[in-house]
Parts: structure tokens; C-alpha cells; sequence
């Protein structure tokens, strides 16, 4: 017996370990010290342009998203999605990213597909000017069904301490200004598959006219990076940014209040914008309640910023010279126990 | 239709991360600005007390040693496996962890296994004075079987960029020390797993003689941190240490030739010492060829040392008053082409 017989092939691993090499290497900006393939990637920040620098990380995966670029046996956005969401993560604490590593785990690896996924995250990561410093890619046999695999990621920021954005100075008559998302971006899926694929019988070739495309490009419709029109708007004037909250998992009603400081709760006019077809078609198909589709879908806003109301005006209009046009005010905020009403 | 009928609990969900924050905060370190829950976690390195702060950074998996946890329903242990097999991965460039972020995917949410693998992830980092800075919890119906999860960390350390370890001062005529593991560590599992349950039919409850414990016991040994002997080491003689390499997945065989540089190879002197119990068992009932065992297992050394031969016996003393006793000559530095020569 050997580690081959044993579902392992170190050889296929090293394939792939030397394309992503030249993959990576595309991504890799002036911090980056370290080649792939090191047992740590190297990265010097350039700390001399901060007072105190302050390191923002986080941890995220793609979630079942995946199962529907397993269903649609297309592999290049998947990456796309998840740097993009890490990003968002620590852009909303008034970041920038600086380098990202990932976690590719399969049953059996397949080097086509694997360099695909890395090559969808080398993608995201040079959108965001971040470098995809290392990575693991795991094959674990038994532990995924073949032709499927887990992906996560980790993205480590810099932002100076001054600069923070926690929420601290939001207060009532505060206004919300939400950032249209892409479609569902990362979350919400396990519910949209089920009602979509379960209930429906759709297939991810099936042309949805409310979609005006099919199921599968709706769904794999990549999660926006914010990066760009919100370091425009932090460049503008960094002091009227007081909140920045990642619509995901739990939606608005989940994540507005991680920002809110006490006494505030968030007051969301539901007319202000209109929910994307797709969000309305899972709504009237899987007969969603409300107050579920709000805790569950971005239902069209990807993320929120919290600003002074004198503001609301010159941030509106920054936003649009960065290319932002679709920026729109949907509440304000108001006194109550950090929660989210929905008017 | 809702959510949690489409299999995602995000109350459960919300339960984890309130007994996550109580764990995770016993292992804050002074660096640490936040607090579990927020969207990024946030860190303050002691940049003052380096010259150039260089972040060495790593991703990896437990691997399928998590079935050995779930055939033996513990999930204490493999936080600590991850933690330390992260740990030692900047650790080999000299850098020491500043925080460790976790990524724990599960089919469906079972609390009380989420909450136990996360307190092994703070035992871990406690012991390496490193932040559980944040993480994230996915809950993925369909992709693991019930009772299953993956796991996976990243692991943020610094080190001056004059103190990078980084094998290019390594020359013919320097020694190979080897730190003793503590047994196969988070490598060869699918291997071992396949030997012991698919050929001997063995299950975790067994006492095997050889081992002097039961099959669970002997697989589920914790992957050592080397922080503590390699540091002392560093404090001692920061110069004498030429190259570190972390023997894991790939053995000797494919983690050495990673800190060579051109025109040397490692020649490895079998006998030097003898390989534990359990990797003796594994190449007899598995009859697994000689190569394939030391490319697949540690083989009873987790971590290598290339130092300077006149500093050999300093060096091992060193490592004896940072109670590492078991330290031994296991080979030298000869010319070649980047291999590792087995005598």
C-alpha cells in the first residue's frame, strides 16, 4: 500500500502547486517578499505611511454557492466571490486589503478544475490590488463527493488606528445609504437552491425571463467588491463615513446592527429601492415570508454606509463620480436597542 | 418556506459565536482591538520593537485525521493540531504568531461539537501566545455528512526582515538536528486510516500492544508546536540557525528540499534514530515501500534544524534547557541537486 493507492496523489498536488505559482506571482505587489510554495508567505506592509497601523482579518467561505457551480460544472467565479466578500469584510472597518490566502479542500483533486478556482481567486485578488500571498490545497478522500470541493479564505487588511470605521460616532439622524449588491453575492443559497432546484425543478440551463438569462448565471453572478467607491468616498472625507455594515449572512436585519452603538436602531424604508427579480421570484416561488426574506437575502443591497445627514448629498454625488451611480438612501437612523425596523 | 427548513439555523448559528466570544477572549493578547463578532478582527502589532516588520502568513487543514475524531467522537484535539501545524509554518521562518483565524464548515450545526473544536482552536492558540482573533462558522447542508465538519486556520506571525529564516546561508558541511514529533502530527492519515480500518479492520477502541494505548489515542496525539525550543534557540544564537523545515505532508523527502538551496541536498542518516511505534506497524501491516514512508509520514521527526556543524553541540544543549531533550543528529548537508539522501 502506498499514499497513492490511498486516494492522496502528491504528484498531482505539486502540479498544481507550480500553475498556481505563475498564477499567483500575477497578483503579487510590492509587499510581497515570498514566493508560493514557502511554508508562509512573506509580506512587508509599508507601516512607514501609518501612525499606528492596525491589522483587520477575516475568515470566510463561499457557503453552497458552490453547489450551484458544481451544477453548472463552472469553476472561475467562485474565487471572484469570495476575495471579493473577505475584502468587503475588512473594508467595512475602513481597510485596505493587503494579502489574502485561501483553503481549497476536495476529495479527490482534479488539477483542471483546482487551478481554475485559483485562478478565479487571483482574479479577484488583482480587481482589489491585494496579493494572493499562499494558500492550502487539501485531498481529502471520503470527505467530498467527487468533482466537489469546500473553498475559504482569509484576508488580512491595514487601516491607521485613527482611521477606524467601528460605528462609534453613529447617532439618531444618522442617514443609511445602501451600495446595490450583484444578485445574492454569497448567502441565501442553501434557501434559493431549495426553492429553485427542489421545488421548482429548474436546471441551471433553464432560462428564467424575469432572469432575462439563465438560472445558472443569475445564481453565479459574482459578490461585488465595495472597494472602490468606498475608498473613493474615504479619500472625500474619511470622517463622514461613521458606520460601514457587509450585508451577508443574515441580511440587513443580521448586520446592520453590528455597527450600531447602543440606544440606535436602524430604520429601513422598504419602498426606497426596488428588490431585484431575482430576490421577488424567490419570494413569490418558495412563498417566503418577509421578514425571512430580509434576514436571509441581501434583497439588493450588498452595503450599507452610515453618514451624517448634512452629508448625505456630497456623499451621494462622490459616489457617483467614483461610478457608484445606483447609491441610494434607504433610512435614517433612530433611537431604539440596535435592532432593525422595517417601515 | 424559510431558511432554517432549507437547513441553515441561524440562531444556532448566533449561539455559537456568543460561546466563541467567552472562549475566544481568554486568549487575547494585548495586541487585539476587537472582539469576536465583528466583521474583521482587528490587531495592533508591536511594530516598535522591529526594524522591518515582515508578516509571515499560512493557510492549512487538519485533514482527514478529522474522521479519526469522528470514529472517536473527540473534538478536542485537532483545534490544537491545526493551531500548531500553523504555528509551525512561520514558526520555520522565524517568525513568531501574532493571531490565528479559524474556518469550521459543517453540514449541520451541532453546537456543543462546534463550541468543543473551538475551545481545542483557544487551547491552541493560548499555548503559542497567540489572538483567536475571529473565524468563521459555515453551516453548508449537503456537503458534509452529518456529524462531519472540515477545518482550517490561517496563522498571521512577524518577524524582523534581518531575522527571516530563510535557508540561503544553508552550505555543505552543516547539520541536520531533528525535533522529535509526537507522532504522525496531521500527515498520512488517509494512508494510515486505510491501513489500520480498511486492511486490519482495527477501530478506535482497540488497544494495540505496540502503542501501550488504544488505535484513537495513538492517531489522535496532538501535532507538537515547535515555538518554545526553536525560539530559545533563536534568543540563544539567532545566526545559528540556517534553515527550519516543518516535516509534514510530503515527509522528509518533499519538506526539506524547501529550505536547500541550489547545488546541496540533505543526506538523511536512517539510523540515527528510530521511528516510533506506530509508523513501524504502519510500514509492516500496510507493507508499505521504504520511499513511500518517508514521503508520507514525519516518521517520528516534525521539525529540522540546518545549522552550522561547529555549533551542533551548542545547539543541542540549547535545545536541552528549553527541555527539548530528544533533539538528535539525524544527517548533513552535501553537495546535490536539492534532494534528500537516504543512507
Amino acid at each position: 500500500m502506498d499514499y497513492r493507492s490511498s486516494g492522496v496523489d502528491i504528484d498531482a498536488a505539486q502540479q498544481v502547486v507550480r500553475r498556481v505559482k505563475d498564477i499567483a506571482r500575477k497578483t503579487f505587489t510590492s509587499g510581497v517578499l515570498s514566493d508560493i510554495g514557502s511554508f508562509g508567505g512573506l509580506y512587508q506592509a509599508d507601516i512607514e505611511n501609518y501612525k499606528q497601523p492596525v491589522l483587520v482579518a477575516s475568515a470566510d467561505g463561499v457557503g453552497t454557492k458552490l453547489k450551484v457551480a458544481f451544477l453548472a460544472d463552472r469553476h472561475d467565479t467562485v474565487g471572484i466571490d469570495l476575495v471579493n466578500h473577505c475584502v468587503n469584510d475588512v473594508l467595512v472597518q475602513g481597510a485596505r486589503p493587503l494579502f489574502f490566502l485561501d483553503y481549497l479542500a476536495t476529495g479527490r483533486l482534479a488539477p483542471d478544475i483546482s487551478t481554475t478556482v485559483i485562478q478565479g481567486l487571483a482574479d479577484g485578488c488583482a480587481e482589489n490590488g491585494c496579493a494572493l500571498l499562499g494558500g492550502e490545497t487539501a485531498e481529502m478522500p471520503g470527505f467530498y463527493v467527487d468533482g466537489e470541493y469546500d473553498l475559504a479564505g482569509f484576508v488580512v487588511g491595514i487601516v491607521d488606528r485613527a482611521h477606524l470605521v467601528d460605528g462609534r460616532r453613529i447617532e439618531t439622524g444618522d442617514v443609511l445609504i445602501g451600495l446595490p449588491s450583484n444578485g445574492l453575492h454569497t448567502n441565501g443559497f442553501s434557501l434559493a437552491r431549495q426553492i429553485i432546484f427542489e421545488k421548482l425543478h429548474l436546471r441551471v440551463e433553464t432560462v428564467v425571463d424575469e432572469f432575462g438569462m439563465t438560472v445558472g448565471d443569475e445564481l453565479l453572478r459574482t459578490h461585488r467588491s465595495y472597494l472602490q467607491p468606498v475608498s473613493a468616498l474615504l479619500e472625500f472625507d474619511r470622517k463622514v463615513v461613521k458606520g460601514l455594515a457587509h450585508i451577508t449572512g443574515g441580511g440587513l436585519t443580521d448586520n446592520l446592527p453590528r455597527v450600531l452603538p447602543p440606544g440606535t436602531t436602524a430604520r429601513i424604508v422598504r419602498q426606497s429601492w426596488i428588490a431585484p427579480p431575482v430576490f421577488q421570484f424567490l419570494q413569490r416561488q418558495g412563498e417566503v415570508p418577509e421578514d425571512d426574506m430580509y434576514r436571509t437575502f441581501n434583497m439588493g443591497i450588498g452595503m450599507v454606509l452610515v453618514v451624517d445627514s448634512k452629508a448625505a448629498s456630497a456623499v451621494l454625488s462622490t459616489l457617483a463620480e467614483a461610478g457608484e451611480s445606483g447609491a441610494m438612501l434607504i433610512g435614517e437612523v433612530v433611537e431604539g436597542d440596535q435592532q432593525v425596523l422595517y417601515v
